[in-house]
């Protein structure tokens, strides 16, 4: 029973074949492109795996209505805007496939395949542009009633004032949000009209002080998002990624310490930084197709 | 297949027998006494009733170890202090029996049973003294990975900057847990030094202006943290039960306009009054006693 896992990515295209065991029997990197393309590119892969794929997931960039599988909007590969990626790639390939948004691929490889290896009860923070949050159960995300859940980077736990993209005030992410840290530190009077996370890093690191308060209060948002997520959700470990946390000593420490501090009846959870990189999208995706299609084939092979 | 729950009060003690499809068999109110008194008092509720009980579920009120069943602390029925009552109860009464945390029991039985019936998925506030909250995903509670899910009474959302009982600063429960709002309504000057909730309701109807203001920093709290339970949970419906929600008009109902009118990204669930009164500590440790012991027993007669 092996499936394979698309990541289709903004610029490129990451394919993985695994076995009903989760291990990689094959993978491969492809330029992205439209969805005839991307058929076309999955049907060579294929030809040079030593095992047919039974079904595969494909992830999306942007918003998905789930119980279609059309894409709502994709703001990098707007040619999906309105289409059913799957139902097309499963016409061009002869084998059932299933749609995923990228970041639940993606927590799902952390939680299951990556740092969250062994733990049942996984939260993954994505700390990237935006902030992407998935509380992983038993392998599988916790979507809410409406799609929703999840959502730690749109609880305000900042006291900057500042209005968020959603329309709140004080949201984690413009604490956090990779431009949002270089916003504030502008907010804070540095030159610099659009530093990057890592360059408030780097600047904090040789002693600017106007950078080390914007990370110290990044830290102590993400502080109290933790403890907020401990209050709400009481996850046995929390994964953290995306190019915020390549800094942890100046970010994710800090914020876990600052957690530690001023916890009462919170068991703040362990935390530990992502680990699968840039394959965790197609990890994630593979392992949806395998979640999915087992159980259906299952039932087709019925008497 | 009928099982019997037992609400294990301070001053009473709730029986109530259910057949297999939940429908009530049998019920009584008894005394409160030590487990000796509270066997003999099944006894003989469990001899009028035409069915025998097949399992059962006693709620403690108080902490609980869920592995082990023993009571860490129970405030008002200290004999039960390290003790595992299930176990000496099912010595008493000669069938299998399970402890359940008396809010979890009423938050299982609300979201199934009552205002929560025909909805997979429900976030419970009950608003006491305390202000608990679970979150009740397809009838069982998430309780997180160390039982402490669901505390949306000590998410911090009010700007009262006042240290609550858990320690952290401007909690939920400082702006609307029932003695609480008799405390913020003396912090602005009233001269009752112990009104209730009831007290500070009563004088806001009469036009008294420090009570309104008390009465609107308690619902702009509880609309935050609705918005919370929205960002990181997303229930399909809240339930909101408790001694504070007898004047929803106060505090229910503009708390629920101002999560509207804050919305960002935010799906406000519908949000509705606990329905099932006292009783609902009963009919839910019922369903657990049925959830526990049907599972055990078709092991148990597997050839």
């Amino acid at each position: 029973m092996s499936a394979l896992g698309i990541d289709y990515g903004g610029t490129h295209t990451k394919l993985l074949l695994v076995d009903e065991g989760g291990a990689v029997l094959s993978r491969e990197t492809v330029p992205t492109g439209t969805l005839a393309e991307l058929g076309a590119s999955v049907r060579r892969f294929l030809e040079t795996a030593s095992v047919a794929a039974q079904s595969f997931a494909v992830t999306v960039a942007g918003t998905l209505d789930p119980s279609t599988g059309v894409v709502r909007r994709s703001a990098n590969l707007p040619w999906l805007d309105g289409v059913a990626p799957a139902e097309v790639l499963s016409e061009l390939l002869g084998i059932p496939g299933v749609a995923v948004q990228d970041g639940e691929a993606g927590a799902i490889a952390e939680a299951r395949f990556g740092a969250g290896r062994g733990s049942d009860e996984v939260f993954v923070i994505v700390l990237g542009t935006g902030i992407a949050g998935a509380h992983v159960l038993s392998g599988s995300v916790q979507r809410g009633a409406h799609g929703g859940a999840g959502e730690v980077g749109h609880v305000p736990v900042a006291d900057n004032g500042v209005t968020c993209s959603c329309g709140q005030v004080g949201c984690l992410e413009t604490a956090i949000g990779g431009q949002q840290v270089g916003l504030r530190w502008r907010d804070r009077g540095a030159e610099n009209q659009d530093a990057s996370a890592q360059d408030v890093v780097a600047a904090a690191a040789s002693g600017d002080e106007a950078a080390v308060a914007v990370l110290d209060d990044a830290a102590r948002a993400l502080g109290r998002a933790i403890l907020n997520v401990s209050a709400l959700v009481d996850p046995a470990l929390i994964v953290v990624g995306g190019g915020v946390s390549r800094s942890p000593e100046w970010t994710v420490e800090p914020a876990v310490a600052y957690a530690r501090e001023n916890a009462t009846f919170h068991v703040v959870p362990e935390l530990r930084l992502a680990s699968l990189g840039v394959w965790a999208g197609a990890h994630g995706a593979a392992a949806v197709a395998a979640d999915t299609f087992v159980g259906a084939r299952a039932q087709a092979h019925r008497p």
